[in-house]
């Protein structure tokens, strides 16, 4: 999938991380950021209590990039959660980068989302009525007005009842002077570990960060579930006040979002997307000398494709790992841009060859179609695109920012006519039971951009205004009442 | 006075700086923050609007380097203001930098304030208790609070009714999609002036930066006056439930805080100076051979003391124009410091000659003692200290942030044991009598901090809590009820 | 192998791009380098001419850094040189950065060079002393004054003779105002090659710059050939006084340096990486489960591996694609490094399992250790580490920097001595015949690393004292002769 | 004078400082370096020796930002020497920063250059046909040659030998591992003096900096004369084969380079200039209210006017202290520039008034004119231009890089015609006979600029093709003969 590809980002599924009770928060939220980066590139924040203060560190660009030149003992503190953010295009935004960090009247709160609220332009316009100001453009804000509320003010039930009110998909971490908080919506759509690390506790997006920062995987947090860490320990209630019939986990974050070291939902990522591959092997042949990943979104898809297949595994792209942020196009008149400068073609292991191209996903199919002309010019004697998911048609709700219909190259496009648009001899995406055969509990996954089965009424959702994470549609000043 | 010297900096008064009606807002704010910059180091802000969408663009540091490297077209509009803000020691706060931008139900506010609001903390607490929440420590959030209250809202009564809530001083600058307003408190604590600038308005806190722009001085805008600025043009109105009953004009502002080709509260500071200067010569004379100011400071006041004294003026000390912000001391070990860099004593002048030193101000001594030491050490056979003013003893509630009384050289110590402590042959003070006598309407002044007569009861300003321009004592985090 | 692990870096190979006959030169040398970046990290440069004058840009950090901010327009002309340099530990040497710009009596001269020269002490001793002087502490210098040497100056032959005085290991490119230059050393350690791009000329180490660049490769640059282009086209000789009995190709570039994308030597790097896994496969073979490569040097060989053994390939470790220059380590006392938060090991891969680890080599062992060690940690019943090539225990007098004896992990150890060293469960290196096999022509490489058998006497080389790309052993201003 | 506008700065005079024998220098160089910043703020470097390594930090811009990041620990030793270097317009120019720093074959040797070689275009063709090679386009460069030639090479007569050869203006300081040299021309064009500050040595372009490193001044150095310091000591000798007839000494040092509280040649530069604006005021009088000076440069003349006068003086203009490098312009379509941003005029004090503007001499006038026309803007009644020396009007061969004859206001326009183009009521300059009035040896004084009157035969002096501090008229590459 071409999602990181320049010019192509989505916006992505954001990353939160937190920890408790250690000598230094900073530098470990620091690694988990860092392990998280896959899943924001835009902007990343940090802030850490130390029983008295808040200390808060945030900005632009890559994790490396924000703390690069401040020392960590300006945020000293036991505890501290971070946030990184995804890529958006237009302006910097730099008020929009979380965690956000306000002051209620019974002290400060520091709040990381991932998720997308649906009920948060109706709140935000409830709490607005009654006088309220907002500082950012993010649908997170809406719960510090909710948490401020009097009506709420009994912590940390309030906590609780606050969550309550919110509708849609999040994973939040906040965090008090005293205490660190971690909720997952009732339907669970993004996830949320729970990690020991000696004797404090650590909260991460992924596995994959706890692993990072030396941590223990305990298991996830529960779909509705609040966890509350203090000096005397960690507490569990169920916020909801009635129980989800059934959980919305998103697929998305197996078949593209999640790191392959993961374990999402409680299945390793790396495992799936193998077994996606073999499906695919079997769902969609192909006649064939070789199998190349395009990587490295379609490593494990492609290592499952050439085990299913038996045909033979090979390195048909290499990738340049140089291509970055700051990386400039030479010029509008070269005939390269920079998705060709970040994956090589290597002529001697296509030339000549019938290649099966694997990859996790297509959204626009505009790289794409530049991976197949590429080999195409590098001698490959025929070019079959393997894609292991189903085509991607409808829009996401709950945190996804994908391209419109018009955008989606399987948005108003036949599988014939797609690959033509692409220039592959064959083309073959996975079935929607494809998708979901390795999972354990196929009906606990959200898989509504493949299907357009939403797991809740989107009548009541009202358009796709607010964002993943929380981005208004419009900056702040933009906004107001009709 | 020592105030601009490292190590001792108040926080000085910021400076605002609006316009409306113009082509485009942005370089215009420039240069006005730009002509006010001495009021404000450590950061810098402008918000335009072009009727639709507010930009904005804050920075930490001098005007010059925060806009450096930013296109204008990031901030197009018609107008737009603009915030210059006082150096503070410590850990940079880029959430304080002002102009502050907040959305409230009925659209984005931006908001420019230079004073300090002395029942803040009370209105914080209780917008807090009602469930507010708090993006800044400084006390101009408390204005927004205000404005977004249901009961206030009805436009423009509204901003009037929300300004008459506040106690203490202010100079706003209000922004909204339509509109730009400019407010002064009833006692007219902080300078404000109207400037025309073909079509359009220009509101500053000095009229130095009329001239800079190109306007024309109108008047002041008056104490307790609201003055609104929209496509119908200009309406003005008094925002007081009742008038004052005297005016409270900083006199500090005549001392030391304007630009000496400024005209502040309807006077030339330039020749408020000279005169305070003559008068000196008169009250405190002394025999010489020269008088020397301290440049930039001292330079129309010893002036005006060489020509009521008679003694020639020379110039004793030389500035060294590349001392700023990046400065970097070589070394703790070495017998000099930045002020020593600052101010280069030229011994040609002053070697074997009785030397009249003249300074608008002594604040804490330490830079004053410095200077007389160096003249003793190039030879300087007397020196005779003379000071533009009286000696400031009392604090300030309306927004300068003097030191502590113990840390003010003439806090706990006679006249004979501060000339002792600076090392000077004699020293004399202004009276306060000489400090009032150029001004046409003296009763106007606020001289408290010489005198100690506060304009209002003191006793209700509770604590020297809420600073200048909205510092609050404590970083976001930190605050909060017992 | 370990060598772009922070911190275990050697002076790797630098890289050289030159173009001639385009409209705009700057942005191709800018792509050709980019492509070229794996083979040096520290610095990087431009050079172009415009026919009159030459411009340059130089700076230290990646490609993508240096030349961020500038506008290409500093770089016109039609033709162009770059270079890319390795990194080093220590303070930066921005001096050392080429290409070498100087002006001899005939005009400027431009100079890249991959290599290093052995005899460059002695040329440098001989000039010295005849009133030169040196303004780097590069090798490189030497052929300035050689070519400035009034003995030389009969242009193009000069540049022969120049050339012809010089011993060790070069690719070198030249520009004048008029001419683009390349010379390969006659005993060919260095890659180099040519290719056409319109009516235009392309050089570059490698040919994957050159399809980067857009260009068709022609062929190699020969061992001790002279190559010039100007307005009048291409020409060729041999600089050589006599042709060399065989030549000398480091066998290293097809180990570790050059990208699997580029053909280097004639020979597809990738394919010869397959087949040493292949071999490796049968010299060593293993017991286990899955085979995993260390990515992404072992993909190759790890790939290879497989096919050889029938064991599947999997996918063990996980690379994070955003470790870079600017990672800073979280904390000293973290139990993690910067090779921790490189590769991540998946769990789910490798638990339970006997694994197969697969390198494209080893020099000081420090990373393989580690790389171990986690397996081990996340549950890896068995490591068995294979590395496709003999151990390094020789120094290389041509450009490589190896470690010293005693740092090398096989310098003083026998093969059961590493394998305990890295904890390792069995351990196997490719042999020398199996690293030779699959070549074409085995008796035209260098393989003096692994072997000993130097190409040329090198008890002539004084000491390994002139290094890769022209480091002098010490900084400008610490040299001269006893 | 406009010199020190932006867009009007000439090539200055350099500035350079020297110490030995201290226990840390890098600091103290500092401090000299930013002493001597008005003489050149292009680009600085310091060069400090531990005995055993040469340590360079130099980059473009001011000496507090060139010197900002770097730790003092890079540049370790007990003796260094440092450079500031002049604007000029175009390219940054990174390689003509001093010290030059090269290694010879007995070593390195640090140089830096105040002043102009007259034949180093000849000297720098012979070396060159001789082989040798140049890295900067500066003219300082030849002295390394001649000092590596192995024809001079017997230190320290060597070093004399080689000055001997030199023909021109030069202020040299040279550092090598064991000594620090100080060398000044024949004819003693440029300033540079000797300071002791405790057991060690101290070398200065101006006394400024002297006193600023608290080294107390002993004398200058000599014409002809070559100063050398090591551990054993201070030793002295005359380097020139003849003695000069007569000195040469830069009156514009006087005029406008050297800070007021230096002592230049032997004279109060303070002390000059004021007599100069007393002479002034006696031969060009006026009928006016007030004398204002332009500030700085023409304060002290200012002063002088007004005493020889009887004029009162007073503060018309007011200087922003904050225009600096960073400053932007708003706009080109603004009415203001950054002149305008500098200077602002005191509306109070020259409104309905006849004023005297005093300045210390005018280069293209553009500046001047402004300044006139904002002092009538402002309501001056007349202004009466008083220049403090006479109508510069020819070049200068010797360091100073003035206009062409076209670009000087006075260089093709009678006083009238001049004064007409300023809009000033009346101009009058400085006779020639008054501005050599105040000095004790005017026959020592090179006034060529205003006279004509050259020094040295300058039919010799090949065009003036090698400016001030060495910078070639074109860049490196762009040289060579025909």
């Amino acid at each position: 999938m071409e999602f990181h590809d320049p010019g192509e980002c989505p916006r992505e599924a954001c990353g939160v991380f937190g920890v408790f009770g250690v000598q230094d928060a900073a530098p470990l939220v620091y690694q988990g950021l860092f392990s998280l980066q896959h899943r924001g590139q835009e902007g990343a924040g940090i802030v850490t209590c130390d029983g008295r203060l808040l200390h808060t560190v945030k900005g632009m660009g890559l994790v490396s990039d924000v703390f690069a030149a401040r020392p960590w003992s300006e945020l000293s503190g036991h505890m501290g959660i971070g946030h990184v953010r995804y890529s958006t295009t237009g302006s910097a935004r730099m008020q929009n980068v979380q965690p956000l960090v306000v002051e209620c009247s019974d002290g400060p709160w520091a709040i990381a989302h991932n998720g997308n609220l649906t009920n948060a332009r109706r709140l935000r316009r409830m709490y607005g009525a009654a006088g309220a100001i907002f500082q950012t453009g993010t649908d997170s804000e809406v719960l510090v007005h909710l948490l401020a509320d009097p009506m709420y003010r009994s912590r940390p039930l309030r906590v609780a009842r606050a969550l309550n009110e919110l509708q849609g998909a999040f994973s939040f971490l906040l965090m008090t002077r005293e205490r660190l908080m971690a909720a997952r919506d009732p339907l669970g759509f993004k996830p949320l570990s729970i990690g020991k690390l000696g004797s404090g506790y650590v909260f991460a997006s992924e596995t994959c960060a706890l692993a990072q920062a030396g941590a223990e995987y305990l298991r996830d947090v529960q779909p509705g579930e609040l966890v509350v860490v203090d000096k005397d320990g960690m507490t569990f209630s169920q916020f909801a006040a009635s129980p989800a019939p059934r959980h919305a986990q998103c697929i998305f974050e197996h078949v593209y979002f999640s790191r392959p070291d993961s374990r999402v939902f409680g299945e390793s990522v790396h495992s799936i997307r193998c077994q996606l591959g073999l499906r695919l092997a079997m769902e969609c042949p192909a006649c064939a000398d070789i199998v190349i990943p395009v990587p490295d979104s379609g490593n494990a898809s492609a290592l499952g494709y050439s085990r299913g297949s038996g045909i033979p595994l090979d390195y048909g792209f290499i990738r340049n790992h140089y291509v970055g942020r700051t990386f400039i196009m030479p010029d509008a008149n070269q005939r390269s841009d920079s998705a060709d400068m970040k994956l090589a073609v290597v002529h001697d292991v296509v030339k000549g060859r019938r290649v099966v191209v694997v990859d996790d996903s297509i959204i626009r199919g505009t790289t794409a179609r530049r991976r197949v002309a590429a080999l195409k010019r590098a001698g490959a004697r025929e070019v079959h695109l393997r894609i292991a998911c189903p085509p991607v048609v409808h829009p996401c709700f709950f945190g996804i920012d994908f391209p419109t219909k018009a955008e989606l190259v399987a948005g108003r496009r036949s599988i014939g006519e797609i690959c033509r648009f692409l220039g592959a001899d064959t083309l073959g995406y996975l079935s929607q039971d494809g998708l979901l055969s390795p999972f354990r509990f196929p009906g606990d996954y959200c898989a509504a951009c493949f299907s357009g089965a939403y797991p809740v009424d989107v009548g009541t959702v009202q358009g796709k205004t607010e964002l993943e994470c929380g981005a208004a549609p419009e900056p702040v000043g933009a906004g107001g009442v009709p």
